[in-house]
């Protein structure tokens, strides 16, 4: 990616043996344009506090820097000193306003951050970034997580009838493996690009491209302490700079960033803890998105729903029943669900054909399926991406702080 | 139970050699006082919607009917007919209104009622009903429940200065082991009284009573499309009608109606499904009760909470976090959290000390337990019930339509 160098380290502040700090670094004197989108956790983290701080005061990001092991969460004003710290400490050694170093963590919560270790590994960690290590950042970072997860696009921008276009790369890394495990997961997002972007282009469309993307997706209905999403621009791409939400090549470069956000967002639900099956909840019909997406959501989170899945039980009962406690006006009559391509209910009843269960039967043994859910009421839609529930999940998550 | 007779037999309708059809049958020539409360799922089942009916109409009850393998909901016209002709049959065999009956199912939903079972049943079940059998009705209406739940309480009513107090009864059954499980689980719950009351008060009394009870818990956080609440009074005990919310002897009614659902609501969680443990959630400092419930079914309702329980692990973290993202005003400096008598967190901070992990750990190995959560914002408070989440529930909801 031009314009950034990155890299990771084992610092042993809470792992043996594995990198666990990972820094993203701009080469541009004056940093990159950055955009975060955070926690809506009223529990929200030290870092998550620091990166508003410094945004708040400074578009410009010179450096993410990442720890996986400790959270920084619950910790009170030492976890605020500790954050400060970490940003400081880089800062000085690559010599740019501590301001412009963003900073993240994720693992468990309410413990502190070793700062002995982390004041040992940043120095040579800063000195040797490379612009082709992104898989040991991916790497560095996960948690529970069972595989690295990495997207890239690209796309030319700029009017090939008066000047040249310009191909403009967006591509990053995320972790997460449960919406939230406080103790060991966290959903951590950050894209670069080369792109030139005001921060009010830059914001517009990674809010929404968190939207379409992240605030799609559940493993287990929970939020995060720590949710970060962090877009950098550097401008190395060299193109006109995009300071218009309206313009086609800002539409381009918002639908560019969004699919990579959307396959980041697959990959960690793909990678939800103790996982099988990658479900994808698309809800049509509704009277207004909001509808949409509330029913979509219920449906998606519904413990009984996401236990058919594992056991490939074709059960649409659960997934109807789910619909009608969303809080949202439904008329049976008027809802048709199908599985893939396989109407199972409509009218108010399941459509009781043999040949229709055993379809609907093979459709829940695939390692991805479809589920649509028609309201009949209006045109709204959205869709949500989850996984299924478990054995795994249980025993991830009942034993995790031992 | 004074002023009522009931019973249960086997129809073989989806179960082999069990009995799956229960009647509750009012003795007196007009009934008892009925008030219900149902599921608010926007697909509510065939016996729900006439059970509305007929109570809009009649609220007096000669009997309820109830059965077991089959929830009659999602099948449409042919649904409401088969709950209208199992009203029917039974009324005919009394000689009663059919709209003093009221129906209620619970089992795999969308299939249809067996009605030639249904009609070679009820003859003999109504003609060899009996004050006695409580316990067959608790058992006949069963479906992935583990044990029958029942409980009673007795009461004096009446002012023993001028009068003779009367001693009134209130006894009832329940079943129910998800909110739901939409193929083989639902709350249902039948509750009789000897007492005279009238409608309004009945009504009064067994809607703040659901409210306290059955309202306050959650296995999964599911609403089946077939919950029913019934509370019959038949008037026997010859007490001076109750017919005042505010009167001491109304009150007296009220708590011991609330008392006995609120122990049914306790034995459906400690019968939930995979259960090995009963949690009391209990909020309070909130600045209004709903926000204390948003909290307190938020945290009751987190698959990582629940599973922290199930894993013994004391883990503090996880409660915080699903208390943060429960849509409600927080302030992590006021909050403290303690589990029974052990303070665990305070200012936003855990209470780091070595005892206090031990003290949380042997908590967490008891088989019921209290997390206190204050908020620190007011004076609201609300409890919750919840369960924690086994491997045995996904067994039993991976697998359960086959």
């Amino acid at each position: 990616m031009p314009g950034f160098r990155v890299g990771a380290a084992a610092s042993g502040m809470r792992y043996k043996d594995r990198p666990d700090v990972a820094v993203i670094a701009s080469e541009a004197n004056d940093g990159a344009m950055a955009s975060g989108v955070f926690t809506t956790n009223r529990f929200c983290a030290a870092p998550v506090e620091l990166c508003k701080e410094h945004l708040e005061v400074n578009r410009r990001c010179r450096a993410v820097v990442v720890n996986a092991g400790i959270a920084n969460a619950c910790t009170g004003a030492e976890g605020i000193k500790n954050a400060r710290e970490t940003a400081r400490l880089t800062a000085e050694a690559l010599g740019v306003p501590t301001s412009s170093v963003l900073v993240a963590s994720t693992g468990v919560i309410g413990q502190q951050l070793r700062m002995e270790p982390m004041a040992q590994t940043l120095p040579d960690l800063l000195a040797n970034l490379r612009s082709d290590r992104w898989e040991d950042v991916a790497r560095a970072i996960m948690t529970t997580d069972l595989v690295p997860k990495m997207a890239s696009t690209t796309v030319e921008i700029g009017d090939r009838l008066v000047t040249s276009g310009k191909l403009v790369t967006i591509g990053g890394v995320a972790k997460g493996s449960g919406m939230i495990a406080p103790n060991m997961a966290t959903l951590l997002a950050f894209v670069c690009t080369d792109a030139a972007v005001t921060p009010q282009v830059l914001d517009h469309w990674t809010r929404r491209g968190a939207d379409r993307s992240f605030n799609c997706i559940t493993v287990d209905g929970d939020t995060s302490t720590n949710d970060t999403l962090l877009v950098l621009a550097s401008g190395a791409a060299g193109n006109a700079i995009l300071a218009d939400t309206e313009s086609n090549d800002s539409r381009l470069f918002g639908q560019a960033l969004e699919a990579v956000l959307v396959e980041l967002a697959r990959r960690i639900v793909m990678d939800g803890e103790g996982a099988t099956k990658l479900i994808e909840i698309h809800v049509t019909g509704a009277s207004d998105e909001a509808s949409a997406r509330a029913v979509a959501l219920t449906v998606a989170n519904s413990p009984l729903v996401k236990t058919a899945f594992f056991g490939e039980d074709a059960n649409w009962g659960r997934i109807v029943a789910a619909a009608g406690r969303a809080g949202v006006p439904l008329d049976p009559e008027r809802v048709t669900l199908s599985f893939d391509d396989v109407g199972v209910f409509r009218k108010g009843m399941p459509v009781s054909e043999p040949a229709v269960e055993e379809a609907a039967s093979r459709v829940f043994k695939q390692k991805e399926l479809r589920v649509h859910l028609d309201l009949g009421m209006g045109s709204a839609a959205f869709t949500a991406y989850t996984c299924d529930f478990s054995f795994d999940y249980v025993k991830i998550n009942a034993s995790y702080r031992s």
